[in-house]
């Protein structure tokens, strides 16, 4: 009987519902930045949920994740179900928050249909997953990874508070002399599986509800200032002119022109932010700073794009005679997510009358850093439009059961497979 | 004896040196902004000069102005010299200063050699010429010129402390109610001559030492609002981008193109402010508000300008899917300086070895308003490298030493001649 079990659509809608009235502003957005009250309030109520409707013993590890256990079984090691339940500044209700409630409906659903796994299963909701004032994103899943350690963790403050991380991680659960602890050795999990929005249009041009994750993003970041000469705006000859502005409005361009260029199809390059000196209406710019973003799965394109960007910065700088410095400040390699994984997700999704399918994902996640110590994999929902990290984020309640349905398939699909590779 | 009169390049220079230590900051620049201390120290120091070496009446009117003044002769109107004394933030030495002192010494010199002019000579010091934190330069010259009435000025407040523009005026001897008795007629005055330093790198590179200038340029400026989307920097694909930041660098382009072609010689624009919104580096710019500068003395030049510059902006908001708000915040018209000013100037500079030559000012002066009330000119000094509006802003001695004899000859060929066209 435990075949044809479909998850309780209304209990997960309803779950959203109230999780996403915890920090939400008057815009209609959200704002459960890492550290905040409602970052607290929503470990409050993710808490109480996971204890009492699911009979689950939660954890607090040094770095405030937050984990829902369920006793062990023949020693095999749990899989993972998760994501986070902190927002951007006026942020959306799906974004991380799904992925958690639909991981604790998979598992309450299993429960009630007394569905028996192999492996345990765990719910997990990170700490600080989003950019924030800690200036430290992915930041739980970074330590459980090993990629930061505690030292890291004591010179981390927020650059409005100047509250230090350690404290905030104290009122949030946490510890900091436990945060070396969190981290977790290779053997520790069995898999680690999170359902996320898709932030993008392609599910969404494509009129798809999910698909598995591939791989997920490189990302590399270069600070690139352009040394000009301030000048007066009237008095300074054409010829004399070397504007920092006209000079990064080429760069601009080059780098749009990379991304545009068919030889990087799946290269995405963005210049997003960018100021200038002395800023007036009548002086000649002197000096620019803006940030370069390149993302792509691809490391042998990464490498060719770099090279190219080296060259059309060579070229602007000599001809403008201007100086070009460039600051590496992001080099975060792809990240493939597991086969097993994704095969299990596409089976699922199958098995659900769906076309499989897998995505890039563009965005970087946490399953990035859990695929350093474990099989890990997502499953992306069709964002409505694409927006997302704005009040208007949404997926339908179509694609999200849909979602929960093949998550549900999944795990039991790789309970099962990893029963054999295990044995 | 009178004929072969030179001023005292010593006692000039020696001034210059005292006044520029009045509000002396410790990059060596000048810090000498409307209404600030050195503002009132500065006016204090003119005023005893003025009394105890000229033995002038000194005045200062609604506006703040400082009026020297002779007592009258047979009814005639006074040939006014004058300039500023305040300065940009870190300003440099000669801006504004070298005007009023240059014509301190001119009637002291005049004064001493018992030369008889047939009109008094008064000496006058601006209020705020430079821009400044009440957001209104050449405010002294606007308001005798009627360009701001008391009404306007009693709007004004500094941008920083809040004061109100009445309150400083206060501070300095002004006196909100005397505002609009400042405002001159065109029967007040016989002539306004301002020498200043060139600040661009005309007479520099051509090795000269002074020119007159011809016109002072015509300012129009707009701000340029460029809308687009905001979104994700890894999942907004290049098909779905409305980059503001790519659009605006096309923006910042044209306008560079505008001035660099042939047929528009003459033409200054200046893209000199520039802020995104959100500028993150993680979000494609979705906001960009720019400020477009544009100068030139051709009236007809101006409008073919500006009907390419409507006809780039349009191709650029079409081609990007991007809208471009354009809204107008200036438009000062060029300003011919006077035949019979500019014929002396040029006289005086032969009759001291030079080449006569004239020239377009492209920055903004007080003399462009005086030219409103009264045949106005200006003598333009050589600036060493073109450097102004900072501390190694600088001229030559032998430069001004030139100048100062230059515009003393220029004085008495003009009361000569205004004589003969009074009468």
């Amino acid at each position: 009987m435990a075949e044809g079990i479909k998850i309780n659509r209304q209990r997960l809608l309803a779950r959203l519902d109230a999780l996403s009235s915890i920090g939400r502003n008057d815009e209609g957005g959200i704002d459960r930045q890492l550290g905040s009250l409602p970052d607290e309030e929503a470990r409050a109520w993710l808490t109480q949920c996971w204890q009492e409707s699911l009979g689950l013993t939660v954890e607090t590890d040094g770095i405030a994740n937050l984990w829902g256990k369920q006793a062990g079984k023949d020693g095999k090691r749990p899989i993972v179900l998760g994501s986070h339940h902190d927002t951007v500044p006026n942020g959306g209700k799906y974004d991380g928050a799904l992925g958690v409630l639909l991981g604790t409906e998979v598992l309450q659903t299993l429960q009630e249909q007394q569905v028996e796994l192999a492996h345990p299963l765990w719910l997990l909701s990170f700490t600080g997953e989003e950019p924030n004032d800690f200036s430290v994103s992915t930041l739980g899943s970074k330590v459980i990874a090993g990629r930061l350690t505690a030292d890291d963790v004591r010179k981390m403050k927020h650059r409005k508070t100047g509250e230090s991380l350690p404290d905030a991680l104290k009122r949030l659960g946490g510890d900091i002399d436990k945060v070396d602890a969190a981290r977790l050795g290779t053997d520790a999990l069995a898999a680690f599986l999170e359902c996320h929005i898709e932030q993008g249009r392609v599910l969404y041009d494509e009129q798809h509800a999910v698909a598995a994750v591939s791989c997920i993003t490189g990302i590399y970041r270069e600070v690139i200032t352009v040394c000009g000469e301030a000048n007066h705006a009237g008095t300074t000859q054409p010829k004399d002119r070397r504007d920092a502005l006209a000079a990064a409005a080429e760069v601009v361009l080059a780098a749009e022109a990379i991304m545009k260029d068919p030889a990087f199809a799946g290269v995405s390059v963005t210049i997003g932010r960018l100021t200038l000196t002395p800023n007036a209406s009548n002086i000649i710019p002197g000096n620019v700073v803006m940030t370069f973003d390149m993302r792509t799965a691809d490391a042998e394109l990464r490498q060719k794009a770099l090279a190219l960007w080296q060259g059309k910065l060579r070229d602007i700088s000599s001809r403008r005679a201007v100086n070009i410095q460039r600051e590496m400040n992001l080099d975060q390699p792809e990240k493939k997510m597991d086969d097993m994984v994704i095969q299990a997700l596409e089976d699922a999704a199958s098995a659900n009358g769906q076309e499989p399918e897998a995505l890039v994902s563009m965005a970087g996640h946490d399953a990035a850093n859990m695929a350093r110590v474990t099989k890990a994999g997502m499953l992306f929902v069709q964002t409505i439009n694409g927006y997302s990290h704005c009040p208007q984020e949404e997926a339908a309640a179509d694609a999200i059961e849909i979602a929960a349905n093949t998550m549900l398939e999944a795990v039991r699909i790789l309970d099962r497979r990893l029963d054999a590779y295990d044995s």
